[in-house]
């Protein structure tokens, strides 16, 4: 009883919008607690209401300093802006080495912008489980453009620009090759194209290459032609045009129905990194027992595909904790 | 019944030693082609042999050549190689665009050591399970020493060093404070330290490091302490000594029973893995039809984590196209 009553007066000081038990609540659903489902339940029917701006890129190409003017310019707009940023940690470490320096910005800073970092865990699909869940908790507190910035490499990346209704993707000139291989690839997944450090030599050829890429792949009736724009994020020049492109494209998008088929996938992503999420733990904490079906594999009388079927049909027949019926 | 017969055929065909028979064989199951699960059904029973080894590490430790050196020198002893090496892909290019190389060392080389390359896919968890199967095909096809090459960055590395028996991991002098962070996570996963370039100034001081790090880790009546070896795998110096801890490491996991835990786990791991991709292929096919669930999401009617559960539910009761009931 005393849970459910904590749980209850958290998430009423969090949609009261408390910038304390914002940080607390993420705490909780970044650590997975105890409470932290039935906090991420209350919170739910609360959400829906913010634009979420993944920002993506190569290290390097200064996706921290970008996020951070957009959040000053969108606060002297008038918007509340939280930042979920996404630490760079070693697959090895599993958290605990780099653990001291996680939650260095946890608090509200300078002109309101709620900066909350989350470490790359090890753990398959649990990072942007993560994300997902401090955005829904941002959301849930009001913020109105909540900007999740990654480390640029991964597989979780990928994952995690799901979770967002706009994805920037940030170039820089002078990297090499390599930037030319993901210009390539995140063609598909860029809703806007930023070339920051603007002023290096090469800056223009990168805006040219895209634009000839983009032209490329464009297609008829596409109802959103992704802008290519210049920044200079660290003196703060760009970042004007660049918002009222991240607010265009929220616009074209309610407009033209999109974003309902967006709002779909988006689910659809987040319902699958769940039922990820929930195996591993079912499995770690052996809530069902897998021993028979284990050493049938070992001693090769069951063939691996057919043990992991066998492994799902009784998963779903252990619901962990809490029990749902839908 | 033409599948069935071309399926039995190459079975038949790899299990006689054929390498064209194998690079097909892998061919199939890494795309996942139709006939791939009932290959690796058929195949199966007759893994379990071989000795799979892994080699991790960051970029630019010199990986490659050390397992090329070791297959050399395993092969030179008598022993019949192969080599798994997953190729570094951005995330973003779901293999699209590096599809044309990732093939290029596809047929027996020098020696007859068998090496597949295969890429690093988009598909959370498809890598690791890509990598199992080529090795119960190598296995399968009598390869006695299994070696895995991994990229050396990512969440895929921690995965694929579930499918090795050993581990080894690779250091280099001189890359700074980053390889501490690694040296410090990879302490759990090491059975063999190897520092390769070992002629480069500051080997001796990273081997120091290593066994200062090992002496503290270590616990009374641990079995097994993981040797620290140098080598310069370039000019195939040191090669030899780290072959022998290879199967020295061999002889004390299966005479000490940790082997039979070790499989245990590794199957374990395994089965997980298929379940992530079950899920993933189900969900991508609509197997299972979630609107209805999606849509109760969407409204912000059902919460996403109870949305999970629902899911996984469905998922288990359609369990794809080759049925098993155990």
């Amino acid at each position: 009883m005393k849970a459910d009553a904590s749980v209850l007066e958290l998430a009423e000081d969090i949609l009261a919008g408390s910038d304390r038990a914002l940080s607390r609540g993420l705490t909780w659903v970044e650590r997975r607690g105890e409470f932290a489902e039935a906090l991420l339940d209350r919170l739910y029917p609360h959400t829906g209401r913010a634009h979420v701006v993944g920002i993506t890129g190569s290290p390097g190409s200064g996706k921290s300093t970008l996020a951070r003017a957009l959040a000053r310019v969108a606060r002297q707009r008038g918007l509340t802006v939280g930042i979920v940023a996404v630490d760079p940690s070693s697959p090895f470490s599993g958290g605990a080495i780099l653990g001291d320096r996680i939650r260095m910005n946890d608090v509200a800073v300078e002109m309101g912008v709620f900066i909350r970092s989350l470490a790359t865990h090890g753990a398959l699909g649990g990072l942007s489980r993560a994300v997902a869940d401090s955005i829904d908790l941002m959301d849930a507190a009001g913020r109105q453009l909540i900007l999740v910035e990654t480390v640029g490499v991964g597989q979780d990346e990928v994952d995690i620009m799901q979770t967002a209704h706009t994805v920037i993707v940030v170039n820089v000139p002078g990297l090499g090759d390599e930037i030319q291989t993901l210009k390539a690839g995140v063609l598909e997944i860029a809703d806007i194209h930023v070339v920051n450090k603007a002023d290096r030599e090469g800056a223009e050829q990168v805006r040219a290459e895209l634009r000839a890429m983009l032209s490329l792949s464009a297609t008829d009736g596409q109802l959103w032609q992704p802008p290519v724009l210049p920044s200079i994020a660290s003196r703060e020049e760009g970042i004007g045009p660049l918002l009222d492109a991240v607010a265009d494209h929220f616009t074209v998008l309610e407009s033209s129905g999109e974003m309902k088929q967006r709002r779909r996938r988006m689910v659809r992503a987040r319902l699958i990194r769940i039922v990820y999420d929930f195996v591993n733990e079912a499995a770690a904490k052996q809530e069902c027992d897998s021993d028979d079906l284990l050493e049938l594999v070992i001693r090769r009388e069951l063939a691996p595909h057919a043990g992991g079927r066998a492994l799902l049909a009784r998963l779903a027949s252990h619901p962990g904790r809490q029990a749902h019926n839908v």
